[in-house]
């Protein structure tokens, strides 16, 4: 068999799945239990209805502390007629009997009066123990049948349904059940899932990591999401890239669990055994899914049969594995019993995001389906797109992205694209899938995007849009004491002005210096905000220089050195506050672009351009020394510049940014600030300016 | 102390509490704990926020299967001038080197050219093992620098900010956690929470009842909603209605929680033991909140050293007690520890509908603060109600609602307000807070819900409001294997269908029938639904008849025996079918209903009139055999009826309805209808008519 990865789109590889469990006799409840009604069996999933065992109340029950009654007897009772029953009544039968809420009625009994809307005979007995047991009571208002009285099946009438089979249960629900008469409940078996992670250059997590090494994760992950969604996971321990010891570790899954994820080894390249693991011990139903990310995954089903025969062949199997597969033989009587030795498996691409999208468009159904519940559909919703995307018009495009509402836009910010940035997950508010044949979505279209998180949280978000600063990091952690997401997308300072000038951001972060005056901001400002009044108020002074090796191996002092041939730069994105301030001073000093190697070398952020000098892809470049120190880099200081928040007014004025303001003033937090080194708190939350 | 019960509002009990909790110093973080990056970490909440100790991918890695290269030798190459580099460079240097997705890059090399875009010098070269290793290769394009490889920190850069505190764990993070560099987590320690049930007439659940017993599962419910939200609850055995018991109880549970949940007997009651117990081991801050359901709620604080004075007092306390109020004694040593020695107790209502919702308004707010996450807002949406509703003008008023979507119109159908039928809070969507000060609300008014599901639940909800059948909950169960809830509103035929003409259900059940014609549900279609378009579908045949006491000791064996002085009878409500069908006959009979005793009182289900006559309030009462089997009554058939369902075409058309028609036609379905004693199931799914 040779590996051959051939996309086919999403729906046609959910429905060869779908066909192949159905083969399988796989496509409903796996089996049931029977659990006891306690804590525990909140999340699961009923697998048989609810009817009522008892009636709720089993009894006619006082709904009030009072006294019960006969209600005609109460005939005539007027505010200002009151009227006065003799307890024991006619025949020496009782007439009226105190009751405590949740008391039986007194079979002569047909209503109950509440204590308040009781005299007693004596002023003084009103809240007494010995009112309890008056001789007489005085009322002012008859009673109706059945007043103050809980009917038997006034909650639940016994046969009536309480709750649908395949009903996730709730702490109420709970409540419910137990009320009508169940101690015990029969619900759907949790699938067993078996993760399997592949891979030589795997290193357990928290192990120290070489160039190349790669933390396993992904199982971390998968087992969650499977554990989350109902499912039972079994994290295996890893095996490296052996087709043999891989497919042993298959055969010993699946003999114990009803689905194996096998992550990573699933594309096709010369260390990528899982096809031809599970086209030796079953079929490969899909091998390349037209999604993005993801598309090199693996749908196929083990066959216990074809293993226990390959055991057989093989004299190395196991003696404990020989014998489930004899017993399996044994049962081997119909083809309905040859099909339910099939399991499926999956080949989990092995890229973060691709595995744990994989989980959420082909585990999460599955496990749903298993359980016998519906598959939870994510709240969708239509925003804006921020920026322009391209799409690969062969497949469906899993785009995540931040969403934040600015004014009473809802907008979806595009976030990594890259199927190794987890963050992009961990940041992703939603996903806007791009439908296969669609090459791409234009800035400011409306996307429908599948809420990973209520509106309520999405309304307590600060959308930031400009240039990054390392502040902006202990901001977002201080502000979500105070109950506010902060979400920043570092764009640069000049970017950032037109996100607010589009109404796309509550505040962009500028360090704008102006080649003309040496002031920060203020006529950017008025170039890119005409009409839009802002206030610009202080965050940090900090300082800008070269970052450079420990020790500075090339002997950099300057920006006239970075002209030297050996010397490797590493530059800032055009419209960055960094960027301008290194062209102004290369104007200064006459030193022209292409006299600088790596000038046209972009990164985003500080730290990323930190983190290429670390690597030794460049030799320097220009930014903060909380970058240098970060990342264990020489710092050359340069320059200081203010960096300044710019707040649109009618921002500035709302709800939504007041607790921004109570951290900026809050000295834990300026504390924090001023440990970063090259920092200067002086100035922060000054007022500099208002543009109108 | 006299036990003295004034509610005050909410946000005064709320402030009350938050000051006292911030007197003892309870008001944030219990404490925190280290734990392994495992599943078990989901749902956990970040009490240190997470900054990246190594940058991910902490290598320059080729993001591709293909041949690193220096992209500088790539220059030239075009798709009609290909370029040939030789593997082995001048001067002995390595110049083309293959590499595996995740490899580390050579540290010579700055590009990595995918194996699809080079071509073997030998066309049959291109997928063999061999070719990993060729002395040269052939490429149609240059490549840019950095090309198909991931630099280092591109997911993430070292020491940023990757999760603030506060964030509860979902699967994604914990796999970002891990990518950057950590293996243990600083999480909140989850608060301990005590509940303690009392009531002499307790028995747990699944024990034999009598009348006056009540099944113990408020801790049942409360239990799970404090794991649910973070907490780690221990359910005490209950305690009988003994205030040194209780009291010992709390002393006890004291010890070793954070929070004490002190289920009913918080009332005024004569068994009201709640408020002594906390006023004689702490402090009461509010007993009374003005909300309904639920007023009586106790909210204090429980003192250690108050208990320690008292243990030393009564020589009956254990000796491991003592021991530990010894302990804490020697503590002691300033007025913070001294504060620190208090404990939240709240004094729980024992209605479960009351007690629920005291932990949805108290407790969980309270365990997000000392998990240090905001408290989760519900998704709050606007929908119309469908009828008037009353609401005592002094308190907060918890109704809740289900909620349907009806063509464009989201609805919201006030359920049971008895807070004792905990199936309100089962089945409710969401919750509208009639605040106090409003005396009510009108049909037709626009009121906010909070929702309990999502609106895509919401929209796969077939809304049914008329007749009862008990058909009815064999369709919702089999609807909920099909993906649909299924709602009905039992309101009665002739309310049904004027719920149609709202706009206000998706169909209606109806069995009316028409005097003048004895056919049914047609003239009233006409006369109700004028311009509506319809469909009439029939569901069941089935037998109206008496429903007695086993064994008829009373002899009944007609309408004309309800007459007789000696028989009660219970009547459904007018507008119902089957009071239609009485009064029809009572007039072909010629009985006043003056001369029926009960007349007047009403039920809204058959199952209702069933359970009045099993528990003595009545002698019979006109109804369906199904019923009378359900609670073991005696049947005494009369007449032979059609209940059909009602849908207007807009909705018989949609997708929404399909399952349904799918379940009517099932086999499985039909036989489990026809089970029912004294069901017809010959025309179920027959389409009757169409009404324009």
């Amino acid at each position: 068999m040779s590996v051959y990865l051939h996309d086919i789109p999403l729906s046609e590889a959910q429905s060869k799945l779908e066909e192949a469990l159905k083969a399988a006799g796989r496509h409903g409840l796996l089996g049931t239990e029977w659990i006891p009604l306690d804590e525990n069996a909140v999340g699961r999933v009923l697998a048989e209805p609810i009817w009522a065992k008892i009636s709720s109340p089993h009894y006619h029950a006082a709904a009030m502390d009072g006294f019960a009654v006969r209600s005609a007897n109460t005939a005539g009772a007027k505010l200002n007629a009151p009227l006065v029953i003799t307890c024991e009544g006619k025949n020496g039968f009782k007439a009226v009997s105190y009751v405590d809420t949740g008391d039986p009625l007194p079979v002569w009994s047909d209503a109950v009066i509440p204590i308040e809307h009781v005299e007693g005979l004596d002023e003084h007995q009103q809240l007494s123990q010995q009112f309890r047991h008056p001789n007489a009571i005085r009322i002012r208002a008859s009673v109706a049948p059945w007043s103050h009285i809980r009917t038997v099946g006034e909650d639940m009438v016994a046969t009536q349904l309480v709750l649908p089979s395949g009903q996730g249960l709730r702490p109420v629900d709970l409540g419910a059940i137990a009320a009508c008469g169940h101690a015990t409940i029969c619900v759907a078996r949790r699938p067993r899932v078996a993760i399997i992670p592949t891979g030589t250059e795997l290193v357990p997590v928290g192990n120290p990591v070489k160039p190349g090494d790669i933390i396993e994760f992904n199982s971390l992950v998968l087992a969650s999401q499977v554990n989350t969604w109902g499912g039972r996971a079994t994290r295996f321990q890893f095996i490296p890239d052996d087709i043999d010891a891989i497919r042993e570790g298959v055969l010993k899954a699946a003999m114990e669990h009803d689905l194996i994820l096998l992550i990573a080894g699933s594309s096709a390249g010369s260390e990528d055994f899982s096809a031809l693991v599970v086209d030796s011990v079953g079929e490969i139903l899909v091998h390349g899914v037209a999604v993005r990310p993801g598309h090199p995954v693996i749908l196929g089903m083990v066959d216990h049969l074809k293993i226990s025969e390959d055991q057989q062949e093989e004299s190395s199997s196991a003696t404990s594995t020989a014998n489930i597969s004899g017993l399996i033989n044994s049962q081997l009587q119909s083809e309905e019993l040859t099909n339910k030795t099939k399991i499926p498996i999956i080949g989990v691409p092995g890229y973060p995001v691709s595995a744990a999208l994989t989980g959420e468009i082909f585990v999460a159904p599955m496990l749903a389906r298993w359980l016998g519940k519906k598959p939870e559909k994510p709240m969708t919703i239509n925003a804006q797109l921020t920026r322009k995307v391209t799409s690969p018009p062969g497949d469906d495009d899993y785009l995540r992205v931040a969403v934040g509402k600015v004014g009473d836009k809802l907008l979806a910010a595009p976030l990594s694209r890259g199927s190794g940035v987890i963050t992009s997950l961990v940041r992703a508010d939603g996903i806007v899938v791009i439908p296969a044949g669609t090459q791409g979505l234009s800035a400011g279209e409306s996307v429908a995007v599948r809420l990973y998180r209520t509106l309520t949280d999405l309304e307590n978000t600060i959308f930031a849009i400009g240039s990054h600063d390392m502040t902006l990091d202990l901001l977002a952690q201080y502000l979500a004491m105070h109950q506010r997401r902060f979400v920043s997308a570092n764009v640069g300072s000049q970017a950032g002005l037109m996100a607010l000038r589009r109404g796309e951001a509550h505040l962009a972060g500028a360090h704008l210096l102006d080649p003309e005056t040496g002031t920060y901001n203020l006529s950017y400002i008025r170039q890119y905000l005409p009409g839009i009044p802002v206030k610009v108020v202080a965050l940090v002074d900090r300082q800008q220089g070269l970052l450079v090796l420990k020790n500075n191996p090339k002997g950099i002092k300057d920006l006239q050195d970075l002209t030297r041939p050996e010397i490797t730069f590493i530059n800032r994105q055009y419209g960055a506050g960094t960027r301008v301030l290194l062209d102004y001073h290369m104007r200064l000093l006459g030193i022209a672009p292409e006299g600088i190697k790596g000038y046209n070398q972009e990164e985003y952020t500080h730290l990323a351009v930190a983190a290429a000098i670390s690597s030794g892809r460049a030799d320097c470049g220009l930014g903060i020394a909380a970058a240098a120190t970060a990342l264990d880099l020489d710092f050359i200081p340069l320059f200081q510049e203010h960096y300044e928040l710019v707040i649109p007014k009618v921002f500035f004025d709302g709800a939504l940014l007041t607790p921004l303001f109570d951290v900026v003033n809050d000295t834990s937090f300026r504390q924090a600030v001023s440990k970063l080194p090259g920092y200067d708190i002086s100035r922060m939350g000054t007022q500099i300016a208002e543009v109108t």
